[in-house]
């Protein structure tokens, strides 16, 4: 029996809706295996900035830092997307999180389902049995790097790699790969870029400690066109922070929807859970938002505390949606399940 | 009649193979339109490495400075891609081709071919009529940057673009999509990147000159996403240099074939044309090389010195023999022809 703290930051645009379906299932996971789970609900992105000024509030951060674990929705408004000259935005709350929590390894499972298989734009022989870990480095690179303009009114982002935060993400990419199917594809721009020559030294070392994984390089422009044409080729993939956030967005086509593909990013103190997607500001309050990606995200947190049966219990009551077509409009246009109703069967079958 | 100088780079691997089909098509319209195009061949590249030790010796560039168009091939060799500690390498002489040609404006069209719809990995519905122009900017941006070691070990590349850089590959963006569907789609990272958020202030800025043309802003991840879900919905793509190197990549996927994609690099002073695809040094000699990419820059060639009679006879020849079925391996594996089979089938159409 366990007692845990979890930091809820639902955020903006569909984040509420979506995160309160996987506050659901964890409720229901903690009475059938008799655990206790606290929720601290805190601020975080656009609803910050309207509430305090700040995308990520003092407050936030120091719940953040006492929890165990942290559940976030989505984050980000259009309101501050189309002008460039807003001085805060709700993104920089979440890259300060990740830096501040030291969350450096961004991790997302991309599965074909195969009842789902038919909603990819995807051929189906491309897609069934693909089954990959992306790995993407997530405090470090040009998201962090020096910015700015210059007096001549041009712009500047600067992106840099150390040696050791290559390591670290490395490792826990390497160690992924041994326990699956031992292959580790490199995906960077090593025939242009510096940074991306530093990641191949260092996973070529690394390589020397992990010999039962086959290690295979691919530039990033390569690897964009080879995740639609053979994605089976791939088990885990490792990546820095920019290329990791484009080709992980552009593999969840093969799952047939952004709505059911979970994340977690984990550093060595803290550890925060979230779906890929983002806030979808013209779902909101439609109860068309898909809560799976995040009810699986609340698996991934299960599985961190250990609680593996528990998690398996949240993956076979999503399967069972799957299954049963209880499904929101996105994958299910026929007769279509809302939000709620979508979590409520998951929560109920745990 | 013209008089025309063409320099040719062959390159390496499939290089020679495809550019000596796509100077086959050139003199058969040399031939029928009574032009005369002289052809002179240099050396760029790992080939140029290799001979030189210089990728882009200094007779090459001044080749192509005093040519009225350069055809390449394509560069690039394994032996130089697993060691990152290599000082000289092939990209470095076609990024430092562009550079000093100043081909700010490469322009890639990428189209479903409605006879090799099957060959896409991606469903028939989803790229049926998909007909695209994306502008990448080629001599700005992170690949031109600073770019280096410090002594703590780590390494780092610099993005910078001046709006100058911005304005002058955004305006001919502008004016294709006035003279196509007139939609224009800045892809971008305006929520994280500083150069981001300034290349979104001069296209706004430029959009009040362009009345007639819907802007449209997709951040890189989501781009990459919708690239796959729903192709029809670009026009013209304008994007800077390392966002169009993934995402023009990504994109072939649609047509079915890397091997039919052809591309234009444009300045104020010279241009230059190549199929997308690299050297593919597997393929080397076998004849297996699908040539019409690089026939297909020829054409993309000719339509730069005005004479658009001459490459449109180069396009139905092309059309023809992808109608015929007189196509290489990847596209016709029950009966395949071989490169030259299908250089001399397009040759003989025109
Ligand atoms: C919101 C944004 C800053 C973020 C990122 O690019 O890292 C998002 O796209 C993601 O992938 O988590
Ligand atoms: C070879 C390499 C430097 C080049 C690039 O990335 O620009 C290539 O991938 C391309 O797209 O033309």
């Amino acid at each position: 029996i366990l007692s845990k703290r979890i930091v809820v930051l639902s955020g903006d645009g569909i984040g509420p809706e979506v995160c309160q379906e996987a506050v659901r299932a964890l409720k229901a996971v903690a009475d059938k295996f008799g655990h206790e789970f606290i929720f601290d609900y805190q601020l975080m992105g656009a609803c910050a900035i309207d509430a305090t000024g700040d995308p990520l509030p003092e407050a936030t951060l120091d719940a953040c830092r006492a929890a165990d674990a942290v559940l976030l929705g989505a984050i980000g408004d259009p309101k501050y997307d189309n002008n460039p000259s807003a001085k805060v935005r709700p993104e920089q709350g979440l890259l300060r999180l990740r830096k501040s929590l030291g969350l450096y390894a961004n991790i997302r499972p991309v599965t074909a389902y195969d009842r789902l298989l038919e909603h990819s734009p995807l051929k189906k022989d491309r897609i069934q049995g693909a089954d990959m870990l992306i790995f993407r480095e997530l405090t470090g690179g040009i998201y962090f790097g020096e910015k700015g303009r210059r007096e001549d009114g041009s712009a500047y982002d600067n992106c840099t790699y150390s040696r050791y935060e290559i390591e670290r993400v490395a490792h826990r990419a390497f160690q992924a790969a041994e326990a699956r199917r031992g292959k580790l594809t490199l995906v960077d721009k090593a025939n242009v870029l510096e940074t991306s020559r530093l990641w191949r030294e260092v996973v070529q070392d690394l390589a020397l400690q992990y010999p039962k994984v086959l290690v295979d390089y691919l530039f990033v422009d390569n690897a964009a066109m080879q995740m639609i044409l053979s994605p089976k080729q791939f088990d885990v993939i490792l990546t820095e922070n920019m290329f990791g956030d484009i080709i992980s967005d552009e593999a969840s086509v093969i799952a047939g929807s952004l709505g059911l593909l979970p994340s977690a990013s984990v550093g060595d103190e803290a550890a925060l859970f979230e779906p890929i997607h983002g806030s979808y500001p013209q779902a909101k309050g439609k109860g068309i938002a898909n809560p799976i990606a995040t009810i699986l995200s609340a698996a991934m947190l299960l599985e961190h505390f250990g609680l593996q049966e528990e998690a398996n219990s949240v993956k076979k009551a999503v399967d069972n949606a799957l299954e049963q077509g209880v499904l929101t409009p996105e994958l299910n246009a026929k007769s279509p399940y809302t939000t709620e109703q979508v979590g409520s069967f998951v929560a109920y079958g745990i």
